[in-house]
């Protein structure tokens, strides 16, 4: 990084030295001082775009959910069945995951993050609607169930299953009755559609 | 810790250490020198009985483990109806995580543990074990489901939506149109059950 850079550049540098820390050492690692080490720049110099550490971080999930969401979002878009659709997004969430277990595990971390900021806040909000969405789509029930608790119910179990895979307990398998992947089959039972 | 104190003491005056750690600091905290210096040892003294510190980790996982499982066990056994103990075990666990945030984050962290450790491995199958049962007590549902696929969505949303909780995402709230708390709900639609 050198002097003279453009004011933007910085940022965008101490976001991606952010980015190799945690994919390397995990959330503990990135402290200002070390990032600003990492981009080649004075300790002092990330205090013009982040005030604090809380500020950095949530930059950095800002960017983590922006590419989740676009691949999330792609995949979902090349299929056209309702269905399809969110297994296709929730495949493509739990890849990112899997894929950067460190930026997944800080991702969702409210207590460190900002969770009022607009940026972020608005990817997550983007998000749940997506799943609001999408669940809508679906051949719904006869019940009448609150959407909002499906939309939690799905986030959790999604989030839970990613999360258990990345901290090793769980493997990838086939369900034993239809064959299908086990992460597929879990989706349809906790949406009650058919499984075969 | 006093010279002399006998050997099982120091282990579990590691262990107590430990926890005062997890539960103040975080996981990234707990390495063999901090807890040795909390206890009042030497640096050296916890090699006797902990290798490394994925031994010790395991130690207190195993610890945190059984007071997990007793609390739920004694949640779910003081109900006699097939769904109310599911509904009590889990409530009870999920008080455990939102009680011992700390704790709750680094016990499922087999990347960092032993998973093979017989202690721990008993209590997390005990775990699973529990839940099937629990499962394979309520009304079925026509279809024939994989009862390990079960298990593992009912870990994964039981899970993530504690995780979820411990990271400020959700708050407890009541279900807009049956008026019962969200996690009950949750529970009963992702298993089929009649949600009124």
């Amino acid at each position: 990084m050198k002097r003279g850079q453009h004011h933007g550049a910085l940022r965008e540098a101490l976001i991606d030295a952010s980015l190799q820390l945690l994919d390397t050492e995990g959330v503990e690692a990135v402290t200002i001082r070390a990032v600003a080490r990492r981009a080649g720049v004075s300790h002092a110099a990330p205090i013009n775009h982040f005030p604090d550490l809380r500020a950095l971080l949530t930059a950095v999930a800002t960017r983590c959910f922006e590419h989740l969401l676009g691949a999330a979002r792609a995949a979902r878009d090349a299929r056209s069945d309702a269905y399809g659709r969110l297994e296709a997004f929730v495949d493509a969430y739990i890849d990112y995951a899997l894929a950067h277990p460190g930026r997944y595990r800080m991702m969702w971390r409210m207590d460190i993050l900002d969770p009022e900021d607009p940026a972020l806040d608005g990817l997550v909000e983007g998000l749940y609607g997506d799943v609001e969405e999408m669940v809508a789509a679906l051949p719904q029930p006869t019940r009448r169930i609150d959407p909002t608790t499906v939309v939690i119910a799905l986030s959790s179990l999604v989030h839970g299953y990613a999360s258990m895979r990345i901290d090793r307990n769980f493997i990838p398998a086939s369900d034993a009755i239809t064959g299908q992947p086990r992460q597929h089959v879990m989706l349809k039972v906790a949406l009650g559609l058919p499984i075969d």
